[in-house]
């Protein structure tokens, strides 16, 4: 198990610059990001997606979703409320996704305890996801139910219990950098097994393609007390896979986008309501200047 | 095609007055708007109606929704995340209103590229809603599959992707004003051929019954950030319909009450986030005085 | 009918120090609260219990919430926006509650009205929930459904039309404080028919378990012009139920916690978009000597 970070390295000015490079395409593109996702985040995500200049569409019956994702620029797979509807519905979006050839990424919320969801995230790993986002906990469950042989892993995340909406996927708290480390070996071995790039949420985020790792230190505690901040990064990583040339780079930047407007908007707000509605400001109002100084974004060596 | 607006005309003060009137109508009687929307805006529509004073009901199965529409002052039916489940609660839904002379709304969201929903649309029109509002793209969409002629129609909206949850209805971009401009034609057949008071959000709205056309010009370009915009629109039409003797001015209203309350909490707000708490604040605020001043809409000669 | 409260009594020190007790044993436990609930409160009662401290998770479907009930710290079952499926996996849920011994707390919102939803409700009484929370409407109406004799019932509450999302469970105008007082005698009949303790929401708040009663005074009337602040009592009904050696109690410290919240919320709040961001940042703030100055909470003698 890698050490936790009693101090964070020093951001590369690089990464930040190519943050905001790819902010720029999503707000100069506009692409439309097709989400099919829980109903606790479907207006959350879709404010943040429209705050950071992208255009949302929730197309989410069997009815359309196949059709749909053909013409989108980009799929987002949220396995937060699924049923058998939705869960059919995902299937179809997810297979027109990977024949249409729109990138497309997964939120396997709370896989592992419940079997319907886990045999349903399985089953969409056929499609070929261009990335998948998740807590320390449901990154374990997934590799694992993969199969993807893990050296080293811990196999505790301290987060046992993390499931559904208690999306921590933002979180900043002691308990969650733990996690984040902790789920690094699952994290490297789901990429290498299923060839997309996979973010770990914490206290410092990590994102791998199996090969090389990508560490993201914005973020606030606070982050960990509103409903849906992890969907949110899901859903920006959406956004940003649209636009991408390297898969591994978007799913980072999405984190850092969700991380660092989290982190802006912590500084005035008087608890999670007040951070919540100050998160959409901020990731309206993020702009190349703030991300290269306050971007903390590195890679791991 | 009718030439853009580079400059408002004067509102006219009797119009504003007349919103005025809606709104202490609304605010004396609290009528039941039975709500069968998206999940989307679930929650910020109930919100709406309850800052202008309406008791929103959101019952939405089929199991419930056929009776509940008997018994409500006015339906709001939007097709955002509709699926075959909820696409019979709105069929239900609306041939209860049409016998029981529930007057209802109609929000086709998306219709044109997916063909479910424009099937769906076109079915609900049989049960004669009241009033349709969309953005131009979907009024042109809706008038097309109805085969309704449109004199003068240009076919072009500027926004085709404006789809799903990216509901520019509130939307005051130069795009968006192209659009309403651009459906003038097609909002006005469509009025003509189902006999409800079309209504066409934009940078300027246009609301036509097919012989009247009134414009309103309140609003903000922040509010195209802001998701369910014009959902909030369609669902205080609703509210507004049930306390109407004239269909097409209580269209209008709710143009003017969604598009003055965006634009007093564009005035302070931070970002998209702030701007949607506000509109809340402001909603609740309204009052004959603030109407009197600052409502913009007036009779297109 | 017992007589209004022209002045409130004076609050007990002893509970409001109970109050406190469980705040901080919700915050200590972080209690994973499974939620079945409808589509328009979903994201707000998932941030009211983050805000408290609970661990929620909204898992919906037939597939999975039977299971999950067996594993959570307790279950919140709401009906606002129930259909056939949502009413399947309630069944399944409220059973397995009952069996793995799972205490739950049952939101029949709008039964009355609706038959389907009504029986529904009648059904999941058999699962024995541990508390029920509605308005002055539903109390009466479900004890009315059960046959449980009301004595002294005065069959009026002044809000016959409160149904659906325009839950006023959190409210605290003057129809509301005629309403709970109105359905005393139901609740008291409600509670001793299910062995469940009763919360009847209003401008004076009433919980029962058929023998003794508690009033709660804390809240404002803004609080009616947010959709789901009933619904958000209901979520924490469920928190402090998972802590609870005394039911009665729990039941009442959460209408103390999201009255009081609510009250210090609408002291700064420009309106209800405002009332209901600061009513998470309340709840997340509260603290002991907050509850002990200005819980109001007494025992009705």
């Amino acid at each position: 198990m890698p050490a936790p970070y009693p101090s964070l390295p020093a951001a590369d000015p690089d990464l930040a610059g190519a943050v905001a490079d790819t902010l720029d395409a999503v707000r100069a593109r506009r692409p439309l990001v097709h989400n099919i996702t829980n109903l606790v985040v479907a207006n959350s995500t879709a404010n943040a997606l429209l705050a950071i200049g992208a255009s949302p569409a929730m197309v989410m019956s069997p009815e359309e979703a196949g059709a749909f994702a053909r013409i989108a620029d980009s799929l987002v797979i949220n396995l937060g409320t699924v049923d058998a509807v939705s869960a059919g519905a995902m299937r179809l979006a997810a297979a027109a996704a990977q024949e249409a050839g729109t990138p497309w990424v997964l939120d396997p919320v709370a896989v592992g305890p419940l079997s319907f969801r886990s045999e349903l995230a399985l089953s969409l790993l056929r499609f070929r996801p261009g990335a998948i986002r998740g807590n320390a906990s449901e990154i374990m469950a997934l590799s694992g139910l993969c199969g993807a042989p893990a050296d080293g892993s811990t196999g505790d995340d301290g987060g046992g219990d993390d499931t559904g909406s208690d999306d921590t996927g933002g979180g900043r708290g002691v308990d969650s950098a733990h996690g984040a480390d902790a789920a690094r070996s699952a994290a490297i071995a789901l990429a290498r097994h299923t060839g997309a790039a996979v973010s770990v949420s914490g206290a410092v985020d990590l994102v791998t393609d199996g090969v090389r790792t990508l560490r993201i230190g914005n973020g606030n505690p606070l982050m960990t007390r509103v409903t849906g901040l992890g969907c949110t990064a899901t859903a920006l990583t959406g956004a940003c896979l649209s636009t991408a040339s390297d898969t591994l780079q978007a799913a980072a930047h999405a984190m850092v986008l969700t991380g660092l407007a989290g982190e802006i908007a912590a500084e005035e707000a008087a608890g999670p309501g007040s951070l919540q509605v100050r998160l959409l400001d901020a990731l309206h109002a993020l702009d190349r200047d703030t991300l290269v100084a306050r971007a903390r974004c590195w890679w791991e060596r």
